[in-house]
Formats: structure tokens, C-alpha cells, sequence
């Protein structure tokens, strides 16, 4: 999968996100991965609903995968955060 | 799938959904959907990982589903809001 691309879902308004997966995926990319930890979780199921119902309707959600992840916080010790990964495809054809 | 059982988060404690979760799969069933919209998504994923990394390690995630819903708000006016569902399994034969 060598044209895999990953957007890392944070803070910022849901719309942010979905311009750099539509941009990326109009450039060529049929594949788009959405990563996100904690709360910006459901932002990044916001962010795969927008982009494939309002903008790239042949996108499909290809796998969600969740897990769980160990930070370590500003005291040193370690927390375990929720992770999604969200895999978005087009057909190769439709581009 | 008869016995198939739902369980909605909502804002409520984390541990509260996880205690709701593991009473009924170790009442018999083998299977349990998690239900979550908008920001409570997030707990979803929170709850679906802390029962399979902490009180059924058989239990495995099934299959997870992104959707959106149209809701009505107060002032009576439509909205989207992203929904998932996380389906919880484990093995009969573990019971």
C-alpha cells in the first residue's frame, strides 16, 4: 500500500479535516486513513460521515479498527487512551 | 440473533456502560451492540476496550458501523449527527 495517506485527527474544527481527505482523495489517493485518539474520536467518525455522504459519494469505509493506547501525561505516568482508525477507499476506476 | 442485546451510551460514567456490558455477557450472552451518537462515540470505544482488555479477554470486537442520523433539536429544525454501533462477541464455548 504504498499511497497509503494518514490524517491525524485533533482539535480543530471538523471541517479542516475533511478539506485535507477530500483534497487528498481528489489528488489521486483512493485510499485515507483517519487516526484519532480520546475525544477526537468522534470527531474523526464526523469527518469519514461528511466526507463521504457531502463530498466524495463513492468513498467507502473500507475497516474500522479500535485499540487502546499507552501515553505517558505531564506527571510521567502512563494512561491507556482509546484509539479509531478509520480507512477510507474509492474505486480506482471512479477517479 | 434472537439473543442479541443493545446497550446505548450516553454521559453517564465509563464504568457504569462497562459493569452493563460484562453483567450480561457473563449472564449467557454471546453477544452485545454498542450504541453511541455524537460525542458519546468516543465513550463507546472507551467501553468496548476496557471490557475486552480488562474483564472478557475472549470477548473480540465483531464488526464496527459508522452511520448518521437525522435528529430534531429544540427549535424543531433537523440536524446530522454520526452514529456507531460496536458489536461485542465472544465464543460460546467459553461460557
Amino acid at each position: 500500500m504504498p499511497e497509503e495517506n494518514i490524517v491525524y485527527i485533533g482539535n480543530k474544527p471538523v471541517m479542516n479535516y475533511v478539506l485535507a481527505v477530500v483534497t487528498q482523495m481528489n489528488g489521486g489517493l483512493s485510499e485515507v486513513v483517519l487516526k484519532a485518539r480520546g475525544r477526537a474520536i468522534s470527531r474523526a467518525v464526523d469527518v469519514a460521515e461528511i466526507v463521504r455522504n457531502r463530498f466524495i459519494t463513492d468513498a467507502q469505509v473500507e475497516s474500522i479498527d479500535i485499540s487502546t493506547e499507552e501515553i505517558m501525561n505531564n506527571e510521567g505516568t502512563n494512561t491507556n487512551v482509546s484509539a479509531i482508525e478509520i480507512q477510507l477507499s474509492r474505486d480506482d476506476t471512479s477517479i
